[in-house]
């Protein structure tokens, strides 16, 4: 077996089975083990951006590692703003990236780089394997790196002539590290805090805001009137009929901070202090009321559910927190489509158990108010503010959950960065529908713009915020890459088009006409 | 004034005059100052990689630098692998990326990344502006770096506060680094390996390969008898009816050590002794003869046409060459459509002066060889190899050569990568005309899967490099972009869609079935 052959039975064997790629030829003897290895499913993504998008999607509702397959310096460059998104949601993910054989690099071929330096730039852990004698246990050591608490990027570069060169055997997995127990004294702080505050909140991330965490974190609520939290953009949050509400943390710094205002105790679970996103000319980044004491519960490698049940019971709390979101499906709207009608037709007609990806900027916040009392469902954000995720991550979740629905919020500005993972959601027919709201503008840039203290913006600086010239068709560019695509302009033209969709499997395009 | 509007006012006073961006909100203050900043015409591109690979288009074809204007760190990532094109081609960017105000880095917001560690990953010189009133210096020191002999990649981060804050006043231009004068000790010795060698070549690159150079060349090799020869993929080559024809080097290792046997000089001229781009099992990746000598006549950054007409002059080699390629404009074709067809129609309806961008990788061959001698024009090739940059390069190239056609070849699965470009063609109204040779494969990694040794791939394999299902339809992703699109099954049809897109002005694309 040569060298590739033992990444991939390596691979194998530590519980990845699932590739998103887009090979070259310092990939091919990885392609060619492919028909040699059962038990890893490749899918062909059109570029990198896809590939990383989609091992994000993957990652967080998999809650495993996809392994990514790259070309070289430039494919790593393409998947680069994605893999920062998933780097922001602790997303586990595990990059092979094919380079020049080793005695090749010398030469300084046209594709050469220095792909390690790149590599340091977006991993938590990297390594060139040295040998084809190493590629099975260097492969080991990076899935244990990826599946480690709390999710990290690990980056293994795969000279060409160390996958095709002869090698012994796979390795044996390598346990990753799983999450640190929780801290008692983090648990007993936390406990006499939250005791004697007048207005304490949680804010939670990772997995506290699935549903164990969240149970635990209801428990506590109900025990000391705490609220609780959420960041703006969460890797993944469990929320509709049945869960434990959690509050969102708005977007804009003055927001949080007026949001915030009177908390006297705010608890972190596996979250970070609320900051602004971007700063502003005199206006602060830090959005924690000053005088408010906080404490960390949990930080994001650490077992966040098990230190909220430890909580809740050195508090004295119930054993189940009573109050959940109660299922109030809107009645399907009518009149004209915006995001609010567009919100409650989402929300009425949202099945069990769908995975809502969400990318649609400015005209999210609707479709997020109306679903908070819909059907359960996994709901994912944008955690890195790099815009051009959705549809990829939408794929991934898609592979990594083929029984549910998913249904993806998309701008038009960011859908156009990669847009061919609708090509792929086609050729692995998966089940999704993709909700593009076409405004035709970098809307939440006209507001920034003035926001930053730079006024109303002339022709010119409005004209690099505004797409509308040409119209840009999400119709024919869905269909061109084979998804069954659709215009609503009206609310019950869309809530139709969304009926339909949602009743027929496979891949659909609605374009919001917003 | 603040540090933005001192920033662009000083990119104009050092003569860049063009801007491809993709702003987010801390680049705001950069485009407020648009409107108050006369001289720098700012093109919106809908990704980061469009941005880059226009800049790219447009540096080899006006000489000097485009600036870009990329959103913190993603924004540098999306636009990565066609500035590592951009790298090899030598072409000279100014890039201009917005980063968090320095008072916000701390909070490592969503955005935040080690931009610094990207930019130097990708650029020759790389800075952090660390205060408003250095906006403008910086600014100036980095577009002499960009524009120093042979061009380079130079970028500048621009925290938010550097740009919201005052300014005294732009700085004036400082000069770039201009090209070497060159060695009189190279060219005495060119000159007397060249009279006593029996089989010379020279290789050409760079400003050698424009006309000037060119003829420079022609008189060597009229003088002595030395081949004439140029890289696979070349920055811009002048080439056609008139022009002194150089030979191509052939893509594989194996072809070009055969097309260099017997060859005992070869004569580097702002080139790089001819390597493989990949690396095979058991084959070597120099390419030069073992026996041959190899002699710099000028390294890149050296003024390689005035090595090469002295050179001349030494030879005592006639003032004007008088091997000039014909102009032989083949017949239009009938019949199927294939490379071969495709390439005589082009060379039959290629204008005078057009630019041919080539990023049609197998389908490439037929046109290259049938363009030899058609009308004048220059050619720009795929330099780093990171697929998906035609349709960008095309894109500025279009803009640096507003009264030229542009005429861009392109593979399907590359034009994959980057189809946004389509969209700023519309909005700038730009005189191009994109073919892309749709043969549903990654057909290159068909033959490369062989020749590594890695077999003809099984099923899995083959699936990876196949993407024929579904079926990509050009015509409707170009039309959802607002660009005029048909598709060709015969040659009739491909000369006739060809010969519509050549005399009417604006983009076109043509798919062409092959």
């Amino acid at each position: 077996m040569n060298g590739a052959e033992s990444l991939l039975r390596t691979l194998v064997a530590a519980g990845i089975d699932t590739c998103f790629g887009n090979p070259g030829t310092s990939e091919m003897h990885f392609v060619a083990a492919l028909d040699r290895v059962p038990g890893l499913r490749a899918i062909l993504c059109l570029d990198e951006s896809v590939v990383a998008g989609a091992a994000d999607g993957y990652g967080r509702m998999a809650g495993k590692s996809a392994a990514t397959l790259l070309h070289l310096a430039p494919g790593l460059g393409n998947a680069w703003s994605n893999l920062h998104n998933a780097r922001r949601a602790d997303t586990p993910i595990l990059n092979i990236i094919g380079d020049h054989a080793r005695h090749h690099l010398q030469y300084d071929a046209p594709l050469t780089a220095d792909l390690p330096a790149l590599a340091r730039t977006i991993s938590h852990w990297s390594h060139t394997v040295t040998s084809s004698c190493n590629a099975a246990s260097d492969a080991a050591r990076a899935a244990a790196a990826a599946g480690s608490a709390p999710g990290q990027i690990a980056t293994l570069i795969l000279p060409a002539d160390c996958a095709w060169n002869e090698a012994a055997a796979p390795s044996p997995p390598l346990p990753p590290a799983p999450a640190a127990p929780p801290s008692n004294a983090a648990i007993d702080t936390a406990a006499q805090l939250l005791r004697a505050a007048k207005s304490p909140a949680l804010l939670l991330r990772g997995a506290a805001l699935l549903e164990p965490g969240l149970d635990a974190a209801g428990r506590i609520a109900e025990a000391t009137g705490a609220k609780l939290l959420c960041d703006t953009f969460v890797p993944r949050l469990a929320r509709g009929a049945g869960c434990v509400p959690v509050e969102r943390l708005p977007y804009f710094a003055e927001q949080i901070t007026d949001f915030l205002a009177g908390t006297d105790l705010l608890i972190l679970v596996a979250a970070n202090p609320p900051v602004a996103f971007f700063a502003y000319p005199g206006k602060p980044s830090d959005c924690t009321p000053h005088d408010a004491r906080i404490h960390t519960l949990a930080h994001p490698h650490e077992n966040a559910p098990a230190a909220l049940d430890a909580l809740a019971d050195a508090l004295h709390a119930p054993k189940s927190p009573q109050r959940r979101a109660p299922l109030q499906k809107p009645a399907l709207p009518s009149g004209p489509l915006n995001q609010a009608t567009a919100g409650m037709a989402i929300a009425a007609l949202l099945p069990d158990q769908a995975i809502l990806i969400d990318e649609a900027a400015t005209n999210g916040l609707a479709p997020y108010a109306f679903t908070a009392n819909a059907a359960p469902h996994d709901y994912l954000g944008l955690t890195g503010g790099s815009i051009g995720w959705g549809l990829s991550a939408a794929t991934g979740a898609a592979v990594a959950c083929p029984d549910r629905k998913i249904l993806c919020l998309h701008g038009d500005g960011g859908a156009m960065y990669a847009p061919a993972a609708l090509w792929t959601q086609a050729r692995e027919n998966l089940d999704i529908v993709n909700i593009i709201f076409a405004n035709r503008s970098y809307a939440i840039l006209n507001l920034e713009l003035a926001r930053v203290g730079a006024g109303v913006g002339g022709s010119h600086a409005r004209a690099m915020l505004d797409i509308a010239n040409p119209t840009l068709s999400f119709t024919d560019i869905a269909r061109g890459m084979g998804v069954h695509a659709t215009r609503a302009e009206t609310a019950d033209a869309f809530s139709q088009q969304l009926a339909h969709a949602m009743q027929t499997p496979g891949p659909h395009l609605i374009e919001a006409a917003v």
